[in-house]
């Protein structure tokens, strides 16, 4: 049996020359071949962007489907309405009304992204973000091969002194994580909120705000949405300017949910609409609403308030433990909310081998480098700091501290010699 | 305010202006825009490919939502293995054995063919399909800008005499919807399928088998499928020859779930996933489980069971009606399962003009122009025999012949003027 296996395998189909161009440049995401060896017991990750599955809302989303009449007699064609509605209104304030007709539901943020990118994006074409950035945008960015303008970042969010001449190439979109951002957990500051949406007037490049994680905020105050300081700008009420919002529930309820949104103007829902038709026809009405049940009467507003509890302290506890455990050649971010921190070692540091020491500790982080365009970032990781318990926190800070200081110290009587 | 915005609107962006090439290609899928229009309770439709709605097993999904103990606890990383051993037993048999690696779940079977067509199809790449086919295969397809290589079809599936001369022409992919076919229910016969796989064999061309309706039948037996003949030809038992095989929960369980499943060898699903995992990550963990659940310990049979009668009487009840109130000058098919049968009216008849009409006596249906290609089709429509009661069955048919009789007698009037 063998022999006919290994010899059809020449025979049939050579898959690699039947795909096509793009599938060349597609990969598989390094953080989900790394979760696998995560879901070990013993192991502790710093890896994946999850909440704390003590918080899932188990309970209300039972009663929720249980609530849900006729869970399954929900058809393509009875889309949730109140869902949309429930968002718009979330999204709307005094200096902007966002509509359900603005609102497009998704598959999770994921697929937010996917769909913008491939109504805007040419092969080829110019794209300004943040390095670094989201590494699900850059995957879901990778087949159209870009030339990507990468905008450097510090404490208080994109450096925006280097856009006017990136702007000047034409780019065709712009994409930000503005708020509590992944990888560094860093926050565009007010200040340059507003001087960003004034560089943007004379050019009409359209600007994709991914915000999955402003609902997590633990110090301070929620800075206003680009979406909304754009319309602000403008004069206008309506989301018709050049600002496309796209946030989840899967920071705040559940990933495995699945179930994102899209706010923008109403001639982009249109084409997004169509594509997403052709892509996987709608989201789950069973489980939109099933959603739907779940955050109504204030219960979403209770269960953010019980998340920003207890990943503030997490938070806090991780900081806490970095300052005591790290060497002081290494430095890292300092996040106001959302789930991550990042780390920067120096410059004669590889966080891809520190993270093969690492997993022999059992402690898992991501290593930075593939948030990171231009091949840059080697000497940099991500830590979520919402996942674990605070013993496993404080643990594994521990390890991971007393590894930088072995290779900080393997290094420096390296260059001794 | 509204000067305002009338101003902006020029300033801003001009959307239209920044879309890719490939967007001016999407439209949205006809059948969803009719929809709309047939969920109003009084319209009798059968337009969508929609289940009876009273045999969803509500009862069933409920409870297995209360057993899957933490239902959100079902991070990216906890993929469910057991439903990918539960599919991959059930498409094994004595000839085929499908493993669990060569399962891939996804969000609908629509994103089955979005994920194969972006993972194999270059633009302006060639693509040999039936004429009529699946439409949502079509939509998916459009902003690749492809040649279509149509194979005319009659009641025994495909006119394969057709395919070496298209076989020929280098094709990229061959598409087929082999049994109960949307839009016409037909089905390629054995003595066909098996000279498809013959004819196949010099050429190198990848093969998509779309099987969502297999397991609705009422008539006769199931045909083996072209995965199972293809490795059969190929003296393999593994799935490793040409065939990439795609199906749904949508047609057997509910459609609102969105889960559906590709099996293919392996090194197109090293692919899928990684263009999966940019396109919307991974699909809902949560309603994986729940199905999970709700399949097991035979349910799935005894529910297939059920289903099938009822839709057979349905189709009977459909087909007799025809038979009674349906002029002469129209014929259909005749199909031995599925949702759908066809109807072709006389060249000189429109189907998209009495749908206007239909519309107005509330039934609607969808018009076969979209599911062709090559400007063909518009003599036909789609009838689906699933979703409405017996009696609105035979209410709908009695219209649709009053219809299609005063048009053949008005063309008829027209022609001896």
């Amino acid at each position: 049996m063998q022999d006919v296996h290994t010899l059809t395998k020449e025979l049939i189909i050579q898959w690699n020359s039947f795909f096509a161009k793009r599938t060349e440049l597609m990969t598989r995401s390094p953080i989900r071949e790394l979760l696998k060896f995560t879901t070990q017991p013993e192991v502790i990750s710093f890896a994946g962007g999850l909440p704390a599955p003590e918080l899932f809302p188990v309970e209300r989303i039972r009663q929720a489907t249980n609530t849900v009449q006729k869970p399954c007699n929900i058809v393509p064609l009875k889309e949730c309405r109140h869902l949309r509605s429930f968002l718009a209104q979330r999204l709307s304030n005094e200096t902007l009304r966002v509509k359900p007709d603005n609102i497009l539901i998704v598959t999770g943020s994921q697929q937010a992204l996917d769909l913008i990118a491939r109504i805007f994006v040419n092969e080829h074409d110019r794209v300004i973000l943040e390095n670094p950035t989201y590494l699900g945008m850059l995957q879901t960015l990778k087949p159209y091969d870009l030339t990507y303008l990468p905008v450097t970042t510090d404490a208080d969010g994109m450096r925006i002194e280097a856009l006017p001449e990136l702007l000047r190439q034409q780019p065709k979109l712009m994409y930000v994580v503005p708020t509590y951002q992944n990888p560094q957990g860093t926050t565009l500051i007010k200040e340059r909120r507003l001087n960003l949406i004034n560089m943007l007037e004379p050019y009409p490049v359209p600007l994709v705000e991914d915000n999955p994680y402003s609902e997590l905020c633990y110090t301070g105050e929620i800075e206003p949405s680009l979406m909304e300081l754009d319309a602000h700008s403008l004069g206008i009420r309506e989301l018709n300017g050049r600002v496309m919002y796209t946030s989840t529930f899967s920071k705040i309820l559940s990933p495995g949910l699945r179930v994102g949104w899209i706010a923008a103007p109403l001639p982009v829902i249109d084409k997004l609409v169509a594509v997403k038709q052709g892509t996987d026809l709608h989201t789950s009405t069973f489980v939109q609403y099933i959603i739907n049940e779940v955050v109504r009467d204030g219960f979403l507003e209770s269960h953010i308030a019980t998340l920003r509890t207890t990943y503030r302290q997490r938070r806090d506890i991780m900081l806490a433990a970095m300052e005591h455990y790290f060497p002081q050649e290494v430095s890292w971010s300092h996040p106001a909310g959302g789930l991550f921190l990042m780390v920067y070692m120096p410059q004669y540091l590889d966080a891809e081998e520190l993270l093969q020491e690492a997993l022999a500790y059992k402690v898992a982080f991501v290593p930075g480098v593939d948030f990171h365009v231009g091949n840059t970032g080697h000497n940099t990781f991500r830590l979520n700091f919402s996942h674990e318990s605070p013993p496993m926190i404080e643990e594994g800070m521990k390890r991971l501290g007393q590894l930088l200081k072995n290779a900080v110290q393997q290094k420096d009587l390296l260059l001794r010699v």
